[in-house]
């Protein structure tokens, strides 16, 4: 059988099985696991708080073009994915290890663009860059493991309890607008900046997965393979259900202008905005808000229905069937 | 410029610089750091012990062919160089995080194989395996970053002194030799094992580097690049220099039954033994060798040469020029 045909999540659950089955009780290393395979990082005790680390990896035509994307953005997108994990969990963000892979014909001013990128996102969110590993390859790859720390408590996947009310940070669909205006080759305006933006140079929320978990949210996942997939790794960890309705999901203003057909699906299943999606009582939801400028919306909530299902609702009550079920990367979408 | 002109450790030490130059004091992330990039782990200080972190990839058609490497010997493999850098600062190793680039009709099962020869060498030193990302890709390759930790000490490479014995761990070449006998596609015999078995199944040498440690020696690296390359990256951080003796390079019986006129060559300059180099007093490397059942040989010493150079002496005392200087990804050899 081939990876395409049980696809990446079928994969993953396959290696977490073996992993899991390999398991040493007795070991210290396996004792002190908080969260392995499946979760948004990795993370494990060490003398009173919880150490986290989190790998995540961009592939040259797989994430990005090289003529499309400037290599400022490549290193800030990069490590700005990696911090999205480490933000998730409600952690703090300490240090990134970057492993490329390049061919042996690339500008060395790429790579020093790249990593100004990489310093520029690090200086905002105090992260270090602490070492790593250079290789040659046939095409680029950027693989940043970053680590962080915790306090006693992570938000997880599967914290979600029925009766939470499910809310998303800031704006959805806009990266997945912004990948479509750049790759149509489009000249860029002020207006569809934000679009733009939003896929080249996302932003962590770090400080909202610190505002979470300091508030008392229940499970959180940080929006990458799209809403209701990444919504489906939260039920699926929490054996619970959920039900969103489209009218509730936050639309960008230029996502609604650029693109006023296609928006609601961007946003269902356009992944890589990277914004936050947690669940929790309705007065906690409040209490995040109020400690944040960036939108808070609340879009549904979490059933008992504990087959993992997304039901998405549409203005008139039925379920919506939209486009694309979000991104896996052997192709099974 | 191109990244071939300037080569893998140009290209670090331009990198390097630009990290160093952003350190910013104030930071606790910064003032924590006790190794970073020129080291074989980033490390840094966390309460009382040091957490250390090591990344290092394998790419097809770089560092393994598909059709000549099985499975699981590639993930045995993956794990072990890594495990060698955290070796080679003194370090135990903790977590690791598995991130894998694939085509989409890679086999499952080859991947699965893959994970077991992980999980086999993980469990003889107690790693768990924590999490990772996978992603497609037009060829395989697999970026590991490994954890661990430290006492208050670390090996570093720049705590080599003038008057330091050089040792070394092991044999040194029987890595390259396997590699020849792979490529040229020659049935495997018992007599060659040992020499297939260092390239396709190194041991790291994590108990040495624990012991070298707790006895008090100066300065360690991993042979990974080849042993005047890395010996090179010894003197260059420790601004020392080296006198090596060719004679006193250990050799496999392998290695000189299979390959009696290039055996040297290969000690020197052939790369992936993964064996730990290290320098003491002599009175450290005699408890070293009390400590372990592996040959621990002297083979020459460090000297006041500021200019970091690396002497090769033959066995009548004149220079000795070899084939290869080490590895390096971007060709510069």
């Amino acid at each position: 059988m081939k990876v395409s045909e049980i696809g990446e999540f079928g994969l993953i659950e396959i290696l977490a099985k073996m992993v899991e089955k390999s398991r040493d009780v007795k070991s210290p290393v396996w004792k002190n696991t908080v969260a392995g395979i499946g979760d948004d990082a990795a993370a494990w005790k060490n003398t009173s708080r919880i150490t986290l680390a989190s790998t995540d990896c961009l592939v040259q035509d797989v994430h990005f073009k090289l003529g499309q994307t400037a290599w400022s953005d490549l290193g800030w997108k990069a490590l700005s994915v990696n911090l999205s994990d480490i933000a998730a969990v409600g952690g703090r963000a300490q240090y990134a290890l970057v492993t490329l892979g390049l061919p042996a014909d690339t500008g060395v001013e790429d790579i020093t663009n790249m990593y100004e990128g990489m310093i520029d996102l690090g200086e905002i969110y105090g992260v270090a860059i602490a070492g790593g590993d250079t290789t040659s390859s046939k095409t680029v790859f950027i693989s940043l493991t970053v680590t962080g720390s915790a306090g006693k408590r992570l938000l997880r996947r599967s914290g979600a309890r029925p009766g939470d009310l499910i809310a998303v940070t800031g704006y959805l669909g806009t990266a997945a607008a912004g990948l479509r205006l750049i790759s149509n080759g489009a000249a860029s305006t002020t207006e569809d900046a934000p679009l733009r933006q939003a896929f080249l140079r996302p932003l962590p929320r770090l400080g909202e997965g610190a505002i979470i978990i300091s508030v008392g949210g229940h499970a959180a996942i940080d929006i990458s393979d799209g809403l209701v997939a990444d919504l489906g790794h939260i039920c699926r960890a929490s054996q619970v259900g959920a039900r969103i309705e489209v009218e509730r999901i936050p639309l960008h203003p230029a996502l609604l202008q650029f693109f006023p057909a296609q928006a609601l699906d961007m946003a269902l299943g356009g992944g890589e905005d990277y914004e936050l999606l947690f669940t929790a009582s309705a007065a906690t939801i409040d209490k995040v808000q109020a400690k944040t400028s960036l939108p808070v919306s609340v879009i549904g909530e979490i059933t008992a229905d504990v087959t993992g299902q997304v039901q998405v609702l549409g203005s008139n009550g039925r379920p919506y069937v939209f486009d694309k079920a979000g991104w896996d990367h052997f192709g099974k979408i």
